[in-house]
């Protein structure tokens, strides 16, 4: 049986499995790096445009809208993630603390979350509903890292396709 | 005052939103093209990866997303759209008439539709809720593509920056 829409199954479920995506991701590229005999710090540091983030920090931000996202949406103070990785098992470690995280919340914490007012930070005294900061800011921000972490990648010539990107999906019985 | 979070308006409002940011993008690739004196045309034949789909071809993409993600969960046959575009004006022309066809659906055509089953074309005999097609399916596909026609660009240096993904935001006084 189906369940209508929640901001809880739009994020948790859904950030984790991207951020596992991710861990797969940085795994091929890192059997790359040791299949043509290249350090894989090559890889972290990659960027597309010179005013860009590199690979490292992409993933350090797609961290921070899925930590970041469920926290202002539910009120929560988020931990803190001071940026310090460097070396591809700390990134990795990075994305495992966070979603270590994610699995601390429940649906009931997302109760009545698409009305909240979410103050934003970057903005005084301006907010977002909840529903409107998740549909036009949270999930656009998530998903423009996590591309760029797969762009970056992908342009440095890991291996990687759309479904690797998707990753598995709820299917049903027709 | 808020309402409760819809796919009407995780989906067309945004989607409308951000193929207007991608129009915005392309136009800034043709004044680049224009500044720097080479032909728009190389820019959309650019990609990331040899076997990536290039800038016009990931274009493209985002319109059918949009299209069939909109036209899928409300059970309508969509528009065809047989990819015919090869000029920067065709690609949007492209984008303009999916814009089009979005304005075309009402709020009323979404109700229900996150418990509705929606087959998968491409998996015979599968089908997913409305609310998992378009969290697990819809939205990152739609970015995907959003994604890589932003790096596209970007990587051959045309300035866009995070604000030209975002666009504008439903903002409210605290």
């Amino acid at each position: 049986m189906a369940a209508a829409m929640t901001l809880y199954h739009q994020t948790v479920p859904q950030f984790t499995k991207v951020l596992s995506n991710i861990e797969a991701w940085l795994d091929l590229g890192a059997e790359y790096a040791k299949a043509k005999n290249f350090d894989v710090s090559v890889l972290l540091s990659s960027r597309l445009a010179p005013d860009q983030f590199h690979l490292l920090k992409q993933v350090q931000a797609a961290c921070d809208q899925a930590k970041l996202t469920c926290a202002r949406l539910t009120g929560r103070e988020p931990p803190k993630h001071p940026d310090t990785e460097v070396t591809f098992d700390e990134i990795k470690a990075r994305v495992a603390t966070v979603k270590s995280y994610l699995a601390t919340f429940t649906e009931k914490d997302f109760e009545g979350v698409d009305t909240r007012m979410i103050p934003l930070g970057f903005m005084p005294g301006k907010g977002m509903f909840g529903a409107d900061f998740l549909t036009e800011m949270a999930l656009p921000n998530f998903y423009f890292h996590a591309s760029m972490t797969y762009a970056i990648l992908r342009n440095n010539g890991v291996d990687l396709g759309k479904r690797h990107f998707i990753g598995s999906l709820k299917l049903q019985d027709l």
